[in-house]
């Protein structure tokens, strides 16, 4: 008819744009999206960008899209005049998660900080209050993944220039090379039944937790629905661990609800945390522990793989995923780690904080009795010391 | 606990605050918000500032929030890249606005020419097949406004800080007073049976229109949904019309998916389009008239009463509320122009495009063969001149 009619064609304007190539993974590798799929993507207030070349993907496959709005900002201003008695699961927002077959978080905050005077109980409550909306998104085709802003490159104490190139080196990745890498972990964890973690260190206790993995199944989180992995960068083997005894000292920090907390020291007896420090913000670690009695239990044990990154930056997303790290979760554990029909076994909380730690020097994992890493090196790399 | 928690009370920190006071009316006045309200806000891309402000005050009266992210960027990239072969209203979409009790549209573009290279057929297309979540959007207490931004101002042509000063004198007004002067326009059209206008233009043909208001039911459009009012700003009187005869001439341009339409000249017979015209992009008023069948009916009578609104600023929902124009929509019309039980009688459309013609000068408008407005002054206005 004119010449705005054949828009269709020119969605791929430019191939090498990093944010289109960001787009083009979410929605392939990552979500698997196909035509018809009811998708809600969620844009950060800093996402605008990503959340446009998004909506490009998402036209081209015939996909239907909600945009929803998630801002700090707007999180900060409803809680804090909000009187905490929050109402069970708004029936609009859970309608909208049952009827989605897809939800694409795109965060991109414009200050991490934002919500740094919201009070943690608050926010705890309305996790609480609003938890079927909840569940409803994680039976989903769920992915969250991060548009670079600058309010993240200062948080990782980075230049944005600098910045992006590390997302986008994290993001832009031969996915399927590395679900292979990975594959060689899960197959450890899947035929075992006990994992030991042990750890010295100058900077606070010591370490050494045992778990139980038997009956689990160990996800090869390689940043795709089709391998059970929800995260864009990902790059990680994870498990749900129970039966968690000793102590256990996490030297990398974490922001919760916009402030840091350092230096968590958990104690176990019996799979529950029975003691707990923090070096900094210890009531924000008491909040999470106190939502519920899941709270208290391990939701996940995961080992970083992604050597793409290769450095801390405060970002969780990211932390844990990178090379030579582990973390554990307290709280809810994810259905994927369970055998069909076993999945009322995971562990129920509407809470879950990844804790991690350093595991470059000075530590080694065990498995049922065998290292199977030491100082970072998995016993199939070189380097790797078994003694 | 610690002075985090005496959040609710510093939610009103600034009662002067136009942006503040703007949320206030829009929560309060506007959709009449009470406690346990499912709210949808939608955010545009240039409305972050409005949407805390509005977030804060749902937080304060314990109302239940999504807020959804309106951009035409997005829409651009979407549309562009779809092959125009809409699914009939997604589910997820259909339920969010089900299940809600308020919308709250909080417009704020940043480029009010986003979507200019999108064919307008597909935008149509997409309409008629989300058709029923529109109903749904429409079945709420939806209120629209308008956060003043730079894409507005720069469309109005004016500079930004001024058109923040407009934006606020036509939006924070004594709604109660406005509501009392319109009772009376109201009261003349509820008792009349046909209405006619006419005027005389240099740059136009003359307009000689009749149109059939028996059975109707004028709105007293006060910005509330208490008066069945959806707009904030408002202050119009508007009726829903049938049995068009004549020819009318809009002389104040309107902006159509991201361009301007010039000159509109529609020509009625029995109720409907048969002849039209536009000085410029035609082809954008041909789609509207194409959408479906009642997209050539008339929709809409309105008679702008609100002279807060001092000039036009090429944005209907400011332009059509001016004291001395009359608008005429093509499409949709509002259910509450019609008694209970006689809904079904609205003319049906997925468009409703306001059309605005200036009637300050040269034109006067009658009721059942009196003048009722003659030049902008109404007969109970001093200086109305009767014949």
């Amino acid at each position: 008819m004119d010449d705005h009619t054949d828009g269709r064609a020119s969605g791929r304007t430019d191939p090498t744009d990093p944010v289109r190539a960001h787009a083009r993974t979410l929605v392939d590798w990552s979500a698997r999206v196909e035509r018809g799929d009811d998708v809600v993507v969620s844009v950060g207030a800093g996402a605008h960008d990503l959340a446009v070349a998004v909506c490009a993907e998402l036209g081209e496959r015939g996909a239907n899209v909600v945009t929803t709005y998630s801002s700090g900002e707007l999180d900060r201003a409803y809680l804090r005049a909000h009187d905490g008695d929050f109402d069970a699961d708004p029936p609009h927002e859970l309608a909208l998660y049952e009827n989605a077959d897809v939800v694409l978080r795109l965060s991109g905050p414009l200050n991490t900080t934002a919500m740094a005077d919201v009070p943690g109980n608050r926010q705890a409550a309305r996790a609480r209050a609003h938890r079927a909306a909840r569940e409803a998104r994680l039976d989903t085709r769920w992915v969250s993944t991060v548009h670079p802003t600058r309010a993240l490159a200062q948080q990782a104490g980075m230049a944005f220039e600098a910045y992006r190139e590390f997302v986008y080196s994290a993001i832009l990745r031969d996915w399927e090379a590395l679900a292979g890498e990975m594959a060689q972990l899960k197959e450890v964890l899947d035929d075992g039944s006990e994992v030991r973690l042990v750890t010295e260190r100058d900077s606070g206790p010591d370490t050494d937790l045992t778990m139980s993995i038997e009956g689990r199944i160990a996800v090869n989180s390689a940043a795709s629905v089709a391998y059970d992995s929800h995260n864009l960068p990902s790059g990680e083997v994870f498990t749900a661990p129970y039966d968690t005894e000793g102590e256990v000292f996490f030297d990398v920090p974490l922001t919760l609800q916009g402030r840091r907390v350092r230096d968590v020291w958990l104690a176990f007896e019996d799979g529950e945390v029975v003691d707990f420090s923090a070096g900094a913000n210890e009531d924000l670690l008491e909040d999470v522990l106190d939502t519920d009695e899941g709270a208290r239990r391990l939701g996940e044990l995961g080992i970083g793989m992604n050597r793409g990154i290769d450095r801390f930056t405060d970002n969780v997303l990211f932390d844990e995923k990178m090379g030579d790290t582990v973390h554990l979760a307290v709280g809810r554990a994810y259905e994927s780690n369970f055998p069909d029909g076993e999945e009322e076994k995971a562990n129920d909380s509407a809470v879950h904080v990844d804790l991690i730690t350093d595991v470059s020097t000075d530590s080694h994992l065990e498995v049922d009795g065998e290292v199977i890493q030491r100082n970072g090196r998995f016993r199939w790399e070189e380097g790797f010391e078994p003694v």
